[in-house]
């Protein structure tokens, strides 16, 4: 069983990467950038075809290891 | 127009930060994580509403900026 966590950046948070990101993007030429944001993604195999199980580990495993929750916000998909 | 570009490395590529978080997360317990890749999701918030045109400029950001096309891949979503 595969799940993806996305990581990103709270809102409110400053993120020095994807502003980065976005001043080179405009050096390159390509206006109407309004904004960017860098975060992660982490890809997970997982044993198993039990749904629930695999969205409650992951959930801990975000909370414990993957996502800061005080600065970071996560997003989980399993497939 | 909002675009989110994911970037991973490819599959024969080491990725030793996935590798670092598969073995954090058997010492934490977490038994059954057959495997763990680790990328970077890039949130791009783009003027108009011509969705050819963002997809067009994405992937030329991609290529120019945001992958190394030589060890890693990209994923484009337009929302």
């Amino acid at each position: 069983m595969k799940a993806r966590v996305q990581v990103m950046l709270k809102s409110g948070v400053l993120d020095p990467q994807g502003e980065a990101v976005k001043r080179v993007l405009g050096t390159l030429g390509f206006d109407g950038v309004r904004g960017v944001r860098q975060g992660k993604v982490i890809e997970l195999d997982l044993d198993g075809d039990d749904r629930a199980k695999a969205e409650k580990d992951v959930t801990a495993m975000c909370e414990k290891l993957l996502a800061n929750r005080v600065i970071e916000s996560y997003n989980i998909e399993i497939a």
